[in-house]
């Protein structure tokens, strides 16, 4: 079984972002909360049967974790009540999409963080997401604000939502959303660097002995830690830090790495149970490199070719992600999968 | 020959910290300006000669360019003429180890920059460094304020910059210093996201159109780039930029890597034409690899075992340095070198 760890749902249906715009264009007026269009099951067959699971099928997938659109979260908006309404109707959206197509999509939760930090709303969602409605995995924005203005991620204000996430024992997966800074752009830089500097948060806290339990995944092969392990190692020795490699109890990167020679580096640096399959399809990287013919963010492909054993490519492909998200292992025997 | 690109002087005489402390201790008394303690050539042979000299012959090597700490420039003090006078001893300094051991050590420029943005101050420290001292290249921050408050730097406010140090044809070696975004570990986070963000600031704008003999070097091995040279490609196809490799025309990547999975990384996705071996030894991480004996930015372990040709060796090793630094190659013909 091949499970794409790193999905979210960039073709949903124009209704969501329709109720997204009326709620930006009414902010601050208490009275004008917009209500959701529906949406018939209909059209959402259609937007998945159209992109994510013909693609997914086409490429050998079986199974994807599916999230609302990253950079539609907007974690920067103030209003908590905002918040919690679009965080509320994006995941009721994807969760749908995980009971129409239950073999294929298995949900998991946007936060209704805000830039004040403010926990309650966000737990209740979480709670809400994983306890009702059985989301396997939840994504945590390190920065809300959009221009890192809060406090790292290892502070003792988040403690409170790491303790929930580890109680319901589910993985966040580390996403920021758009980034409010114009020297960081959203795609290129701003992913990639909330990935390198979380991985340093962690690398100096003690999180992990706090929440041993927690498990947290950095996407897009961890931004720039794997290319720079050997910094990251040597740092660690220099100031008396932990290792590197006693993160790899608790963190987790995804293949989000849209060349061979990344790939081939991903998987000799950090050991392959660390290692989760993900494309983040239909994402930010769509179309083909015209030299090989093999469109970026078909990941297998490069996976495939890394010269893995067979046992470490079963590891990457589906054994680690049923281990890291046991409510998906769940979800999937309870299927027959 | 071998030279090193990138050495700061973090093994200064103490006296320049003392320097430094005291301005910082009478900021805003624009009576006390402080006045650098004399330290003598002896002090200074001393400092090189058991350091960065010593290890540079250890490991083979002949010349290394040679700037002020990276970490102590501070662009984020307010104060131009603070910042004015903290370059120039600062300056002043490693021009002095340039005269004393002129065959090993080339001086690169600190730049008064600061958060402000004013380019007055910078582009006549920038003159007189390399018109008058013969300095062969120039750090310049793209974050002076530590915090990403600034502008990127392809915004027309650095027009002026680029326009003076394409004129004295020195390259620009991208260069943060402090982080002062508790997000954002300096040398694990902050140093390798500005080169992700820069090279993502160039992939979007024509600044190499409007300069097209700037040549900007972006050291740590390019930050996270070259490990997701395939999403910079599939992202530049998708939005319609220009493609990656049309920057290589004006930019060039270091080896600054400290392990040999991510240097083999760097030279097979970068062509050996655009990459300039460097060390920065005695730098952020010191001390070696227990695994292998290797000191970790003894770089040149790496590159030696990157399978690379006897063309591609000299090219990273010293032909691409004499090109990308026209000064350099003038002041070492001078010497016969």
């Amino acid at each position: 079984m091949i499970i794409d760890t790193h999905g979210h749902y960039t073709t949903a249906p124009e209704e969501l972002q329709a109720f997204r715009d009326a709620q930006l264009a009414t902010l601050g007026q208490a009275s004008a909360t917009p209500t959701p269009a529906a949406i018939s099951d209909d059209r959402i067959r259609e937007s998945i049967e159209l992109n994510q699971l013909k693609v997914l099928r086409e490429r050998g997938g079986d199974v994807m974790l599916f999230s609302p659109k990253a950079s539609g979260m907007e974690h920067h908006v103030l209003d908590p009540a905002v918040a919690a309404a679009w965080a509320r109707v994006s995941n009721d959206l994807v969760h749908r999409v995980g009971e129409l197509f239950s073999e294929h999509f298995a949900p998991v939760a946007q936060l209704p963080q805000t830039p004040g930090g403010e926990l309650d709303g966000v737990i209740a969602e979480l709670r809400r997401t994983v306890s009702e409605l059985g989301f396997v995995g939840v994504n945590v924005n390190p920065d809300p604000s959009g221009t890192w203005a809060g406090k790292p991620l290892t502070d003792e204000s988040w403690f409170p939502l790491w303790e929930a996430i580890e109680e319901l024992d589910v993985p966040a997966m580390i996403h920021v959303s758009t980034a409010c800074n114009p020297n960081f752009h959203t795609l290129g830089a701003h992913y990639l660097n909330a990935d390198t500097s979380v991985f340093m948060q962690l690398l100096v806290s003690d999180l992990f002995v706090r929440f041993p339990r927690l498990r947290v995944v950095i996407p897009h092969g961890g931004g720039a830690v794997p290319y720079h392990w050997g910094r990251y190692r040597g740092l660690s020795m220099r100031y008396g830090w932990q290792e590197p490699a006693e993160l790899l109890r608790n963190v987790y990167f995804d293949t989000c790495v849209y060349q061979q020679a990344g790939t081939d580096l991903l998987t000799s640096v950090i050991p392959t149970e660390n290692v989760l399959f993900a494309s983040e399809m239909l994402g930010a990287v769509r179309g083909g490199d015209p030299e090989t013919g093999i469109a970026w963010d078909d990941t297998k492909q490069y996976v495939d070719r890394a010269g893995l054993s067979a046992a470490a490519l079963t590891a990457v492909y589906e054994t680690n992600a049923r281990r890291v998200y046991p409510a998906l292992d769940r979800r999937l025997t309870a299927r027959g999968l």
